[in-house]
Protein backbone atom coordinates (compact mmCIF):
# COMPACT_ATOMS: atom_id res chain seq x y z
CA UNK A 1 0.00 0.00 0.00
CA UNK A 2 1.34 3.52 -1.03
CA UNK A 3 0.41 6.15 1.63
CA UNK A 4 1.99 9.29 1.55
CA UNK A 5 2.42 11.45 4.44
CA UNK A 6 0.45 14.78 4.10
CA UNK A 7 2.05 17.10 6.11
CA UNK A 8 0.27 20.22 7.40
CA UNK A 9 1.65 23.28 4.81
CA UNK A 10 3.50 26.22 6.86
CA UNK A 11 2.26 29.43 5.46
CA UNK A 12 4.58 31.40 7.67
CA UNK A 13 7.84 30.44 6.31
CA UNK A 14 9.95 33.70 6.08
CA UNK A 15 11.17 35.13 9.13
CA UNK A 16 13.05 38.00 10.09
CA UNK A 17 14.97 39.45 12.99
CA UNK A 18 13.13 42.60 13.51
CA UNK A 19 9.83 43.25 12.42
CA UNK A 20 9.42 45.26 9.49
CA UNK A 21 6.01 47.01 10.44
CA UNK A 22 3.97 45.40 7.81
CA UNK A 23 3.07 41.67 6.70
CA UNK A 24 1.95 40.73 3.34
CA UNK A 25 0.58 36.93 1.81
CA UNK A 26 0.78 35.96 -1.66
CA UNK A 27 -1.87 34.60 -3.69
CA UNK A 28 -1.49 31.01 -2.09
CA UNK A 29 -1.26 32.50 1.42
CA UNK A 30 2.34 32.50 2.16
CA UNK A 31 2.99 35.18 4.74
CA UNK A 32 6.09 37.49 3.39
CA UNK A 33 7.36 40.20 6.33
CA UNK A 34 8.37 43.34 4.95
CA UNK A 35 11.80 44.45 5.99
CA UNK A 36 13.22 47.77 6.77
CA UNK A 37 15.26 49.87 4.33
CA UNK A 38 18.58 49.05 7.09
CA UNK A 39 18.05 44.96 6.66
CA UNK A 40 17.41 45.71 2.92
CA UNK A 41 20.26 46.98 2.27
CA UNK A 42 22.42 44.15 4.52
CA UNK A 43 20.85 41.91 2.41
CA UNK A 44 21.98 43.53 -1.21
CA UNK A 45 25.71 44.03 0.54
CA UNK A 46 26.22 40.47 1.64
CA UNK A 47 24.82 39.30 -1.65
CA UNK A 48 27.50 41.61 -3.25
CA UNK A 49 30.21 39.84 -0.93
CA UNK A 50 29.32 36.44 -2.42
CA UNK A 51 29.53 37.42 -6.23
CA UNK A 52 26.30 38.77 -6.70
CA UNK A 53 27.40 42.31 -8.34
CA UNK A 54 25.47 45.44 -8.85
CA UNK A 55 25.85 44.86 -12.71
CA UNK A 56 24.33 41.14 -12.09
CA UNK A 57 21.09 42.45 -9.99
CA UNK A 58 20.47 45.48 -12.70
CA UNK A 59 19.98 42.91 -15.39
CA UNK A 60 17.90 40.51 -13.50
CA UNK A 61 16.08 43.08 -12.42
CA UNK A 62 15.48 44.74 -15.45
CA UNK A 63 14.83 41.31 -17.40
CA UNK A 64 11.97 40.74 -14.24
CA UNK A 65 10.54 44.23 -14.62
CA UNK A 66 10.39 44.26 -17.91
CA UNK A 67 8.43 41.18 -18.02
CA UNK A 68 6.15 42.73 -15.64
CA UNK A 69 5.48 45.65 -17.60
CA UNK A 70 4.90 43.56 -20.96
CA UNK A 71 2.29 41.92 -19.30
CA UNK A 72 1.21 45.56 -17.77
CA UNK A 73 1.40 46.46 -21.52
CA UNK A 74 -1.59 43.94 -22.83
CA UNK A 75 1.19 41.32 -23.03
CA UNK A 76 0.35 38.91 -26.04
CA UNK A 77 -2.64 40.20 -27.54
CA UNK A 78 -0.78 44.11 -27.82
CA UNK A 79 2.50 42.66 -29.18
CA UNK A 80 2.04 41.10 -32.02
CA UNK A 81 3.54 41.19 -35.54
CA UNK A 82 0.08 42.03 -36.81
CA UNK A 83 -0.10 45.60 -33.86
CA UNK A 84 3.34 46.35 -35.06
CA UNK A 85 2.26 49.81 -36.35
CA UNK A 86 0.90 50.39 -32.93
CA UNK A 87 3.87 50.04 -30.70
CA UNK A 88 3.28 50.60 -26.75
CA UNK A 89 5.01 53.83 -26.07
CA UNK A 90 6.45 54.00 -22.19
CA UNK A 91 7.73 57.00 -20.59
CA UNK A 92 10.74 55.99 -18.21
CA UNK A 93 11.64 58.57 -15.70
CA UNK A 94 14.59 57.93 -13.82
CA UNK A 95 16.81 59.95 -11.21
CA UNK A 96 20.71 60.03 -11.03
CA UNK A 97 20.95 56.59 -8.35
CA UNK A 98 20.61 52.63 -9.05
CA UNK A 99 17.08 53.27 -8.48
CA UNK A 100 17.59 55.26 -12.01
CA UNK A 101 19.72 52.36 -13.10
CA UNK A 102 17.24 49.83 -12.42
CA UNK A 103 14.86 51.59 -14.68
CA UNK A 104 17.17 51.78 -17.49
CA UNK A 105 18.01 48.24 -17.71
CA UNK A 106 14.33 47.59 -17.63
CA UNK A 107 13.71 50.24 -20.91
CA UNK A 108 16.78 48.46 -22.57
CA UNK A 109 14.76 45.27 -22.44
CA UNK A 110 11.38 47.01 -23.56
CA UNK A 111 13.10 48.97 -26.16
CA UNK A 112 14.11 45.45 -27.29
CA UNK A 113 10.88 43.67 -27.38
CA UNK A 114 10.07 47.02 -29.91
CA UNK A 115 8.01 49.31 -27.03
CA UNK A 116 8.60 52.77 -27.64
CA UNK A 117 10.70 54.03 -24.51
CA UNK A 118 11.16 57.32 -23.59
CA UNK A 119 13.90 57.53 -21.49
CA UNK A 120 13.75 60.82 -19.08
CA UNK A 121 17.36 61.30 -17.39
CA UNK A 122 18.21 64.86 -16.35
CA UNK A 123 21.41 66.24 -17.19
CA UNK A 124 24.37 66.08 -14.24
CA UNK A 125 28.39 66.20 -15.11
CA UNK A 126 29.52 63.14 -13.58
CA UNK A 127 27.25 60.05 -13.07
CA UNK A 128 27.47 57.17 -11.24
CA UNK A 129 29.30 53.79 -12.99
CA UNK A 130 26.14 51.50 -12.72
CA UNK A 131 24.25 54.45 -14.76
CA UNK A 132 26.78 55.27 -17.83
CA UNK A 133 26.64 51.65 -17.82
CA UNK A 134 23.24 51.66 -18.19
CA UNK A 135 23.07 54.53 -20.74
CA UNK A 136 25.92 52.40 -23.50
CA UNK A 137 23.78 49.54 -23.44
CA UNK A 138 20.15 51.76 -23.47
CA UNK A 139 21.60 54.15 -26.11
CA UNK A 140 22.24 51.09 -28.86
CA UNK A 141 18.40 50.16 -28.56
CA UNK A 142 16.06 52.70 -30.91
CA UNK A 143 14.62 54.00 -27.20
CA UNK A 144 15.09 57.42 -27.08
CA UNK A 145 16.85 59.42 -24.61
CA UNK A 146 15.74 63.33 -23.03
CA UNK A 147 16.79 65.69 -20.24
CA UNK A 148 14.32 68.06 -20.63
CA UNK A 149 10.65 67.11 -19.57
CA UNK A 150 9.43 69.52 -22.56
CA UNK A 151 10.91 67.00 -25.03
CA UNK A 152 8.26 64.42 -22.88
CA UNK A 153 5.16 63.63 -24.87
CA UNK A 154 2.17 65.58 -24.61
CA UNK A 155 -0.52 63.09 -25.29
CA UNK A 156 -1.14 59.67 -22.71
CA UNK A 157 1.70 57.20 -23.13
CA UNK A 158 0.61 53.86 -22.50
CA UNK A 159 2.51 53.61 -19.15
CA UNK A 160 4.93 55.60 -17.10
CA UNK A 161 7.62 53.83 -15.13
CA UNK A 162 9.11 55.85 -12.14
CA UNK A 163 12.48 55.64 -11.10
CA UNK A 164 12.97 58.78 -9.89
CA UNK A 165 13.56 57.97 -6.36
CA UNK A 166 16.35 56.65 -4.26
CA UNK A 167 16.06 55.43 -0.39
CA UNK A 168 18.84 57.53 1.04
CA UNK A 169 18.70 61.10 -0.68
CA UNK A 170 15.44 62.48 0.34
CA UNK A 171 16.49 66.18 -1.13
CA UNK A 172 16.12 65.23 -4.24
CA UNK A 173 12.68 65.42 -4.46
CA UNK A 174 13.20 68.97 -3.98
CA UNK A 175 15.16 69.58 -7.29
CA UNK A 176 13.76 71.80 -10.02
CA UNK A 177 13.97 68.23 -12.79
CA UNK A 178 12.58 66.04 -9.88
CA UNK A 179 9.30 68.05 -9.37
CA UNK A 180 8.94 68.98 -13.04
CA UNK A 181 9.24 64.92 -13.83
CA UNK A 182 6.41 63.95 -11.18
CA UNK A 183 4.14 66.75 -12.57
CA UNK A 184 4.22 65.64 -16.12
CA UNK A 185 3.41 62.81 -14.97
CA UNK A 186 0.53 63.22 -12.68
CA UNK A 187 -0.87 65.16 -15.44
CA UNK A 188 -0.13 62.41 -18.31
CA UNK A 189 -3.34 60.37 -17.68
CA UNK A 190 -1.20 57.20 -17.97
CA UNK A 191 -0.85 54.56 -15.35
CA UNK A 192 2.26 54.87 -13.17
CA UNK A 193 4.24 51.60 -12.37
CA UNK A 194 7.22 52.24 -9.80
CA UNK A 195 9.85 50.52 -9.47
CA UNK A 196 11.85 49.83 -5.97
CA UNK A 197 9.98 52.84 -4.08
CA UNK A 198 11.60 54.38 -1.04
CA UNK A 199 9.77 54.34 2.08
CA UNK A 200 8.86 57.65 3.11
CA UNK A 201 7.21 59.46 6.04
CA UNK A 202 5.67 62.36 2.90
CA UNK A 203 3.07 61.12 0.25
CA UNK A 204 4.43 59.79 -2.80
CA UNK A 205 5.11 62.92 -5.48
CA UNK A 206 3.46 60.00 -7.80
CA UNK A 207 0.96 57.99 -7.12
CA UNK A 208 1.72 54.99 -8.58
CA UNK A 209 -0.62 51.85 -9.70
CA UNK A 210 1.48 49.67 -9.02
CA UNK A 211 4.74 49.17 -7.22
CA UNK A 212 7.11 46.40 -7.33
CA UNK A 213 10.09 45.87 -4.00
CA UNK A 214 12.89 43.74 -5.14
CA UNK A 215 14.03 40.40 -3.33
CA UNK A 216 11.41 41.61 0.40
CA UNK A 217 9.12 44.20 0.54
CA UNK A 218 9.82 47.30 2.46
CA UNK A 219 6.84 48.77 4.87
CA UNK A 220 5.37 50.66 2.04
CA UNK A 221 2.37 53.11 2.76
CA UNK A 222 1.57 52.98 -1.15
CA UNK A 223 -2.02 54.24 -0.72
CA UNK A 224 -3.78 52.47 -3.59
CA UNK A 225 -1.05 50.74 -5.48
CA UNK A 226 -0.91 47.57 -5.91
CA UNK A 227 2.34 45.98 -4.10
CA UNK A 228 4.08 43.30 -6.69
CA UNK A 229 7.44 41.65 -5.31
CA UNK A 230 10.56 40.51 -7.88
CA UNK A 231 12.73 37.67 -7.12
CA UNK A 232 16.57 38.98 -7.27
CA UNK A 233 18.18 35.77 -7.30
CA UNK A 234 19.53 35.63 -3.73
CA UNK A 235 20.13 32.73 -1.90
CA UNK A 236 18.93 31.15 0.69
CA UNK A 237 22.01 31.22 3.09
CA UNK A 238 22.64 34.88 1.80
CA UNK A 239 19.49 35.96 3.69
CA UNK A 240 20.44 33.38 6.64
CA UNK A 241 23.39 35.47 7.06
CA UNK A 242 21.68 38.89 7.86
CA UNK A 243 19.63 36.93 10.60
CA UNK A 244 16.71 36.09 7.94
CA UNK A 245 15.32 32.44 7.71
CA UNK A 246 13.88 32.47 3.77
CA UNK A 247 11.45 29.98 1.73
CA UNK A 248 11.09 31.69 -1.84
CA UNK A 249 7.63 32.57 -1.67
CA UNK A 250 8.18 32.67 -5.77
CA UNK A 251 6.88 29.21 -6.74
CA UNK A 252 7.34 28.66 -10.26
CA UNK A 253 7.33 33.17 -10.76
CA UNK A 254 9.96 35.69 -10.79
CA UNK A 255 7.30 38.35 -10.05
CA UNK A 256 4.13 37.76 -7.67
CA UNK A 257 1.86 40.02 -6.47
CA UNK A 258 1.37 40.98 -2.38
CA UNK A 259 -1.93 41.59 -0.34
CA UNK A 260 -1.79 43.34 2.86
CA UNK A 261 -1.95 40.78 5.45
CA UNK B 1 -13.44 59.91 -40.03
CA UNK B 2 -10.56 57.84 -38.45
CA UNK B 3 -9.36 55.50 -40.93
CA UNK B 4 -6.37 53.21 -39.93
CA UNK B 5 -3.55 52.79 -42.74
CA UNK B 6 -3.45 48.93 -42.75
CA UNK B 7 0.31 47.30 -43.20
CA UNK B 8 0.65 44.58 -44.72
CA UNK B 9 2.63 42.14 -42.16
CA UNK B 10 6.08 41.72 -42.46
CA UNK B 11 7.06 38.34 -41.72
CA UNK B 12 10.96 38.13 -42.79
CA UNK B 13 12.30 40.91 -40.52
CA UNK B 14 15.53 39.66 -39.58
CA UNK B 15 18.32 39.31 -42.51
CA UNK B 16 21.66 37.80 -41.90
CA UNK B 17 24.45 38.46 -43.89
CA UNK B 18 25.03 34.94 -45.11
CA UNK B 19 22.69 32.35 -44.71
CA UNK B 20 23.12 30.21 -41.64
CA UNK B 21 21.75 26.89 -43.47
CA UNK B 22 18.52 26.88 -41.63
CA UNK B 23 15.35 28.74 -41.11
CA UNK B 24 12.86 28.54 -38.39
CA UNK B 25 9.68 30.19 -37.75
CA UNK B 26 7.71 31.92 -34.54
CA UNK B 27 4.19 30.51 -33.57
CA UNK B 28 3.11 33.42 -35.12
CA UNK B 29 4.84 33.03 -38.52
CA UNK B 30 7.70 35.28 -38.13
CA UNK B 31 11.11 33.55 -40.19
CA UNK B 32 14.01 33.24 -38.16
CA UNK B 33 17.14 32.58 -39.90
CA UNK B 34 20.21 30.60 -38.24
CA UNK B 35 23.75 32.11 -37.94
CA UNK B 36 26.94 30.45 -37.78
CA UNK B 37 28.50 29.60 -34.86
CA UNK B 38 31.07 32.29 -36.63
CA UNK B 39 28.76 35.25 -36.09
CA UNK B 40 27.06 34.11 -33.45
CA UNK B 41 30.45 34.48 -31.58
CA UNK B 42 31.24 37.87 -32.83
CA UNK B 43 27.53 39.34 -31.87
CA UNK B 44 28.26 37.91 -28.48
CA UNK B 45 31.71 39.72 -28.41
CA UNK B 46 30.35 42.44 -29.90
CA UNK B 47 27.58 42.97 -27.18
CA UNK B 48 30.42 42.40 -24.67
CA UNK B 49 32.26 45.53 -25.76
CA UNK B 50 29.30 47.73 -25.14
CA UNK B 51 29.29 46.74 -21.89
CA UNK B 52 26.59 43.31 -22.00
CA UNK B 53 29.13 41.02 -20.01
CA UNK B 54 29.35 37.56 -20.09
CA UNK B 55 28.39 38.12 -16.41
CA UNK B 56 25.32 39.81 -17.22
CA UNK B 57 24.66 37.36 -20.05
CA UNK B 58 25.29 34.76 -17.34
CA UNK B 59 22.84 35.87 -14.94
CA UNK B 60 19.81 36.70 -17.78
CA UNK B 61 20.00 33.22 -19.39
CA UNK B 62 20.04 31.52 -15.77
CA UNK B 63 16.78 33.55 -15.36
CA UNK B 64 15.23 32.75 -18.66
CA UNK B 65 16.49 29.19 -18.92
CA UNK B 66 15.13 28.60 -15.07
CA UNK B 67 11.80 29.96 -16.28
CA UNK B 68 11.40 27.94 -19.44
CA UNK B 69 12.69 24.22 -16.79
CA UNK B 70 10.27 25.38 -14.43
CA UNK B 71 7.62 25.37 -16.94
CA UNK B 72 8.34 21.85 -17.99
CA UNK B 73 8.13 20.46 -14.33
CA UNK B 74 4.64 21.31 -14.37
CA UNK B 75 4.57 25.15 -13.26
CA UNK B 76 2.08 26.31 -11.14
CA UNK B 77 0.53 22.94 -10.78
CA UNK B 78 3.47 20.98 -8.90
CA UNK B 79 5.23 24.34 -7.62
CA UNK B 80 2.54 25.26 -4.94
CA UNK B 81 3.10 25.47 -0.66
CA UNK B 82 1.11 22.46 -0.78
CA UNK B 83 3.26 20.07 -2.77
CA UNK B 84 6.46 21.38 -0.81
CA UNK B 85 6.84 17.73 0.32
CA UNK B 86 6.95 16.62 -3.39
CA UNK B 87 9.62 18.91 -4.72
CA UNK B 88 10.54 18.67 -7.99
CA UNK B 89 14.43 17.07 -8.61
CA UNK B 90 16.46 18.22 -11.52
CA UNK B 91 20.15 16.79 -12.23
CA UNK B 92 22.34 19.54 -13.86
CA UNK B 93 25.55 18.13 -15.84
CA UNK B 94 28.38 20.58 -16.41
CA UNK B 95 31.13 20.58 -18.34
CA UNK B 96 34.29 23.33 -17.49
CA UNK B 97 33.39 26.23 -19.79
CA UNK B 98 31.14 28.92 -20.32
CA UNK B 99 28.09 26.55 -21.29
CA UNK B 100 28.53 24.92 -17.96
CA UNK B 101 28.79 28.14 -16.15
CA UNK B 102 25.28 29.48 -17.57
CA UNK B 103 23.96 25.56 -16.82
CA UNK B 104 25.20 26.66 -12.98
CA UNK B 105 23.24 30.03 -13.11
CA UNK B 106 20.65 28.69 -14.10
CA UNK B 107 20.72 25.88 -11.57
CA UNK B 108 20.92 28.64 -9.03
CA UNK B 109 17.75 30.39 -9.97
CA UNK B 110 15.92 27.00 -9.98
CA UNK B 111 17.33 26.34 -6.48
CA UNK B 112 16.05 29.63 -5.68
CA UNK B 113 12.83 28.49 -6.65
CA UNK B 114 12.78 25.55 -4.12
CA UNK B 115 13.81 23.08 -6.92
CA UNK B 116 15.88 20.11 -5.73
CA UNK B 117 19.05 20.48 -7.94
CA UNK B 118 22.27 18.10 -8.33
CA UNK B 119 24.85 19.88 -10.00
CA UNK B 120 27.23 17.45 -12.15
CA UNK B 121 31.00 18.93 -12.47
CA UNK B 122 33.66 17.12 -13.05
CA UNK B 123 36.65 18.32 -10.70
CA UNK B 124 39.77 19.76 -12.33
CA UNK B 125 42.19 21.48 -10.93
CA UNK B 126 41.92 24.85 -12.57
CA UNK B 127 38.46 26.20 -13.60
CA UNK B 128 37.24 29.42 -15.97
CA UNK B 129 36.65 32.16 -13.72
CA UNK B 130 33.23 32.36 -15.11
CA UNK B 131 32.64 28.61 -13.41
CA UNK B 132 33.83 29.56 -9.70
CA UNK B 133 31.75 32.56 -9.72
CA UNK B 134 28.87 30.73 -10.47
CA UNK B 135 29.51 27.89 -8.08
CA UNK B 136 30.33 30.58 -5.07
CA UNK B 137 26.78 31.73 -5.76
CA UNK B 138 25.18 28.36 -6.11
CA UNK B 139 27.07 26.99 -3.29
CA UNK B 140 24.65 29.42 -1.03
CA UNK B 141 21.73 27.31 -2.19
CA UNK B 142 19.98 24.39 -1.02
CA UNK B 143 21.46 22.44 -4.25
CA UNK B 144 24.29 19.57 -4.05
CA UNK B 145 27.12 19.80 -5.87
CA UNK B 146 28.71 16.01 -6.93
CA UNK B 147 32.00 15.84 -9.30
CA UNK B 148 31.52 11.45 -10.00
CA UNK B 149 28.48 10.11 -11.13
CA UNK B 150 27.89 7.23 -8.86
CA UNK B 151 26.78 9.93 -6.88
CA UNK B 152 23.70 11.02 -9.29
CA UNK B 153 20.44 9.61 -8.21
CA UNK B 154 20.34 6.08 -9.93
CA UNK B 155 15.82 6.60 -10.02
CA UNK B 156 14.72 8.77 -12.74
CA UNK B 157 15.12 12.13 -11.90
CA UNK B 158 11.99 14.90 -13.22
CA UNK B 159 14.38 16.87 -15.84
CA UNK B 160 18.03 16.67 -16.64
CA UNK B 161 19.25 19.75 -18.46
CA UNK B 162 22.59 19.02 -20.13
CA UNK B 163 25.38 21.78 -20.29
CA UNK B 164 28.01 19.18 -21.37
CA UNK B 165 29.15 20.39 -24.61
CA UNK B 166 30.86 23.43 -25.72
CA UNK B 167 30.88 24.72 -29.63
CA UNK B 168 34.87 24.70 -29.50
CA UNK B 169 36.20 21.45 -27.82
CA UNK B 170 35.06 18.59 -29.43
CA UNK B 171 37.36 16.96 -27.74
CA UNK B 172 36.07 17.29 -24.64
CA UNK B 173 33.69 14.39 -25.85
CA UNK B 174 36.13 11.60 -25.68
CA UNK B 175 37.13 12.36 -22.23
CA UNK B 176 35.58 9.91 -19.30
CA UNK B 177 33.75 11.94 -16.91
CA UNK B 178 31.80 13.21 -20.39
CA UNK B 179 31.24 9.77 -21.29
CA UNK B 180 30.05 8.61 -17.96
CA UNK B 181 27.77 11.46 -17.85
CA UNK B 182 26.30 10.83 -21.19
CA UNK B 183 26.08 7.35 -20.47
CA UNK B 184 24.29 8.02 -17.10
CA UNK B 185 21.51 10.88 -18.68
CA UNK B 186 20.76 8.41 -21.57
CA UNK B 187 20.21 5.71 -18.90
CA UNK B 188 18.21 7.50 -16.21
CA UNK B 189 14.50 7.91 -18.05
CA UNK B 190 14.14 11.45 -17.46
CA UNK B 191 13.25 13.92 -20.42
CA UNK B 192 16.43 16.60 -21.47
CA UNK B 193 16.61 19.79 -21.86
CA UNK B 194 20.30 21.10 -23.67
CA UNK B 195 21.21 24.46 -23.20
CA UNK B 196 22.89 26.38 -26.29
CA UNK B 197 24.26 22.70 -27.58
CA UNK B 198 26.84 22.79 -30.57
CA UNK B 199 26.63 22.55 -34.33
CA UNK B 200 28.49 18.89 -34.45
CA UNK B 201 28.45 16.38 -37.77
CA UNK B 202 28.04 13.95 -34.95
CA UNK B 203 25.02 13.04 -33.46
CA UNK B 204 24.16 14.14 -30.07
CA UNK B 205 25.91 11.95 -27.40
CA UNK B 206 22.64 12.97 -25.36
CA UNK B 207 19.63 13.15 -27.24
CA UNK B 208 17.61 15.90 -25.88
CA UNK B 209 13.58 16.51 -26.18
CA UNK B 210 14.16 20.05 -26.23
CA UNK B 211 17.38 22.76 -26.88
CA UNK B 212 17.32 26.34 -25.87
CA UNK B 213 19.37 28.62 -28.52
CA UNK B 214 20.41 32.09 -27.47
CA UNK B 215 19.78 35.21 -29.52
CA UNK B 216 19.62 33.53 -32.57
CA UNK B 217 19.35 30.01 -33.67
CA UNK B 218 22.46 27.95 -34.88
CA UNK B 219 21.63 25.89 -37.81
CA UNK B 220 21.40 22.58 -34.97
CA UNK B 221 20.97 18.99 -36.46
CA UNK B 222 18.83 18.54 -33.17
CA UNK B 223 16.98 15.28 -33.79
CA UNK B 224 13.36 15.30 -32.63
CA UNK B 225 14.57 17.80 -30.20
CA UNK B 226 11.79 20.69 -29.99
CA UNK B 227 13.62 24.09 -30.64
CA UNK B 228 13.14 26.89 -28.28
CA UNK B 229 15.14 30.76 -28.59
CA UNK B 230 16.01 32.74 -25.46
CA UNK B 231 16.10 36.66 -25.35
CA UNK B 232 19.76 36.98 -24.20
CA UNK B 233 19.25 41.26 -23.79
CA UNK B 234 21.07 42.55 -27.23
CA UNK B 235 20.23 45.43 -28.32
CA UNK B 236 19.47 46.43 -32.59
CA UNK B 237 22.34 47.99 -32.96
CA UNK B 238 24.87 45.40 -31.58
CA UNK B 239 23.30 42.67 -34.15
CA UNK B 240 23.40 45.59 -36.70
CA UNK B 241 26.96 45.46 -36.23
CA UNK B 242 28.22 42.51 -36.82
CA UNK B 243 25.70 42.73 -40.36
CA UNK B 244 22.21 41.41 -38.93
CA UNK B 245 19.22 43.20 -39.45
CA UNK B 246 17.34 42.65 -36.22
CA UNK B 247 13.77 42.96 -35.18
CA UNK B 248 13.08 41.12 -31.80
CA UNK B 249 10.90 37.94 -33.08
CA UNK B 250 9.81 37.73 -28.75
CA UNK B 251 6.56 39.82 -28.58
CA UNK B 252 5.90 40.17 -24.89
CA UNK B 253 8.20 36.62 -24.58
CA UNK B 254 11.50 35.94 -23.46
CA UNK B 255 11.51 32.39 -24.40
CA UNK B 256 9.56 31.05 -27.55
CA UNK B 257 9.12 28.31 -29.51
CA UNK B 258 10.51 27.66 -32.88
CA UNK B 259 9.62 25.67 -36.14
CA UNK B 260 11.40 24.28 -38.97
CA UNK B 261 10.39 26.31 -41.80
Amino acid sequence: ENILEVKPVVYRQITVPQHGGKEYCTDSGLVVPSVSYELHKCLLASAERHGLSLERRLEMTGVCASQMALTLLGGPNRLTPKNNHQRPTVALLCGPHVQGAQGISCGRHLANHEVEVILFLPNFVKMQESITNELALYSKTSGKQVASIKDLPVSPVDLVINCLDCHENGFLRDQAWYLAAADWANQNRAPVLSIDPPVSGQKQAVEAKWTLSLGLPLPLDGGEARVYLCDIGVPKQVFQEVGINYHSPFGCKFIIPLHSA
